[in-house]
């Protein structure tokens, strides 16, 4: 086997040790932030039939990125490319069993065959938080206040960031002349905008414009991005964005997040508030994850409408984030023990050792060869990142004693092995 | 969309809320004693080329079970039936990065198309724990040990399960007669002992003895089963395997573990040591999980040949266990406030406490809903299994005060919001 099969499927990742402590890092703290919020967590399949994406998801997802294929059992099958449709059959095939508002929320890894690229992967892993059965204001506030939560939890400044927000209906309503097809083909290049200079955005519009005999389009759309909630009057979709911005404002810092009339996102499945979480790192200028209401999607698989509102926060673009702002910690600094192996006819003797330390909490990482010279043992304890490393010779291990040293100090101690535990070790 | 688009692709499980909270924990055990043991977690991805499989996994596995089919760019590949191959490509490929032994584990999920049925699913979840870099007893005997404290961590006692190892070298060992293909035919019948009755286990023995002209098999098979640790002597199997067994005995109730040279394990991969953890319920007496040592494996991936040796434990076999011996626990008493909403108009004054709430570390779920009366808002928070509601009025908040009900006792207190914290609102 040569070395081609070595390597990941192409766009996937490996995780060794020090990327999975990142990768649950990353985890622990969303499921940490969504907890406070009383959102429980779920979990479902990797794969599901083809038929459930069919329906429900963005047809660029379906037509051009779906993992699809035949089981054994000749079902047409897919892994999934997100979370949004599980979510919908989960909630729809128990209606009886659980309480409206649900809030639930799920850490699980998703497949799209995409060019690989930065920010984006073939497999990659997303938080998906929901809050179904409620079209309140308080229900999108919510979802926005916890976003950014989620972004705090990282440790991220309020000028890291930036929440941009709408509502997928404004554009419908600023644009009565249009139909549904134009409406959205509009939508799409308002959602290129920022990948499009001045130049090349005027024109794209306005070429539209001549094609639909719409010649004023270009300063419609002018128009469009200069609505502002200041002057949102009795505008009724203004004037919930308005209260949503001032009710959010009581949680975040208004320097985190604004109203952009030109936020559309792709999905169709969107019905009202949409919204998109920007990196504002002059290196990492780009969408780090977005969402929305999607009112009426679960009525497409259960006899009720239920309405909804939720994100997917994915973790390589995430990932960018935290190392553009510096926010990666440094998760090699917890205090660990390797003991040493004095020599092989201890060996017995040793392993009881480690034992009782590991019953105490510790954790104890054993050397497997007492027949190597303590100072390679410690070179290795060393190299594998372990804070301290345990001694114990024949006349230790009679009295029930330990040598520890601390490998970055050099300092030793002697002490009995059962006054030894994770605080003590930490001061040693 | 009927109700057959309801359900989860056949032997593959939604995770509700309840259901995932048990794989949490049933997880986070196994982390416990992993890290304890100084183990590091990896992952990897749930795709992979297929020939990683078509040279390493059991014909069984590659022919029947895995999941093959072919990308948009017209690569081969399989989802992962088992963590071991993928392992060893990891290794495999960064030789230089890691310094040996190398203690790992992983917790994820794997596909395999099999006939679902009692303690066999076609996605499960299964810890992987491999030792790789040694091959002393000592290792053997960690794995083993370790094996042993997570049935321990689950609370199982020393009688509800019993680890019965041997050496995969004992069968030929002890068969010098028969050649490579009747000892991989005799293992087979060996492994299934368990499943068959005495009449019928002695006929497909004898049955083979005379296909093979060996009249005496069913007599050297009773002899092999009566091989004992206690007369080795220097029997050089035997020999570690009684060392095995007593260091073992420093760690582990003697009633938890016992040789048994019928255990032999389907994967053609191993080398030594193998073993398998069975329940002892009478409902459910069945094989838990196994492993053992495999120290050639890796050399078909690298240029060096690494010994090691490790476990797959399974989570639909450990749930069952788990379950018959009533170990599951209750998930449901941690402390949770679900906040009412006294009014409408309230709405945002009421978010804000509970923005100060979860920043105090409680978990607070918000109710959205400010017409609705509050005995229905406090049925709401019952039944969504909150310990505890909060209420405040216009007064209430006006004082900074909040009333707490314990909707248990039914008893109700009066505080100030910022005297509230998760251990407070636990004596309330």
């Amino acid at each position: 086997m040569g070395n081609q099969g070595l390597k990941p499927y192409p766009g996937t990742r490996d995780f060794y040790p020090e990327d999975m402590e990142f990768r649950n890092w990353m985890a622990e703290k969303q499921r940490l932030v969504c907890e406070r919020y009383g959102y429980r967590q779920y979990g479902a399949p990797v794969l599901e039939y083809l038929d459930l994406y069919l329906r429900k998801s963005s047809e660029e997802i379906v037509s051009e990125q779906l993992y699809i294929f035949t089981d054994r059992g000749e079902r047409k099958v897919a892994i999934r490319p997100e979370m949004t449709p599980t979510l919908a059959r989960m909630v729809s095939s128990r209606p009886q069993n659980y309480i409206l508002p649900l809030r639930w929320y799920s850490i699980a890894n998703f497949m799209r065959y995409e060019r690989p690229g930065r920010g984006r992967l073939r497999e990659f892993y997303q938080l998906n938080v929901d809050l179904l059965g409620s079209d309140s204001i308080s229900a999108d506030v919510e979802v926005l206040a916890l976003a950014c939560d989620v972004m705090k939890e990282y440790g991220a400044a309020p000028s890291d960031y930036v929440l941009r927000f709408s509502d997928r209906r404004l554009l419908d309503h600023s644009f009565p002349e249009l139909n549904g097809d134009q409406l959205r083909a509009l939508g799409r290049i308002l959602d290129k905008k920022d990948k499009l200079n001045v130049e090349d955005f005027r024109k794209t519009v306005d070429d539209l414009g001549g094609q639909w005999q719409k010649k004023d389009l270009i300063h419609r759309v002018e128009e469009f991005y200069e609505l502002s909630l200041d002057s949102a009057g009795d505008h009724p979709i203004l004037g919930q964005l308005k209260e949503v911005r001032d009710r959010l404002s009581d949680h975040v810092s208004s320097e985190s997040f604004k109203f952009d009339p030109g936020i559309v996102r792709g999905f169709d499945y969107y019905t009202g508030l949409v919204f998109e979480m920007n990196d504002t790192h002059p290196e990492n200028a780009r969408a780090l994850f977005g969402g929305g209401r999607y009112d009426k999607l679960l009525s497409q698989f259960g006899k009720e409408s239920i309405p909804a509102v939720g994100f997917g926060m994915g973790d390589v673009t995430l990932q960018d984030f935290l190392e553009v702002h510096s926010l990666r910690p440094d998760l090699t600094q917890k205090s660990s023990l390797f003991l040493t192996m004095f020599s092989d006819d201890l060996a017995a003797d040793t392993e009881k050792v480690a034992s009782s330390l590991r019953a105490a909490g510790l954790q104890v990482e054993l050397a497997l060869d007492g027949s190597r010279k303590l100072g390679k043992q410690f070179d290795l304890a060393e190299k594998k990142g372990h804070s301290h490393a345990g001694v114990m010779g024949p006349e230790e291990l009679e009295k029930g004693m330990i040598r520890i040293k601390n490998l970055k100090t050099g300092a030793q101690q002697d002490m009995p092995v059962a006054d030894l535990n994770p605080e003590k070790l930490s001061t040693l």
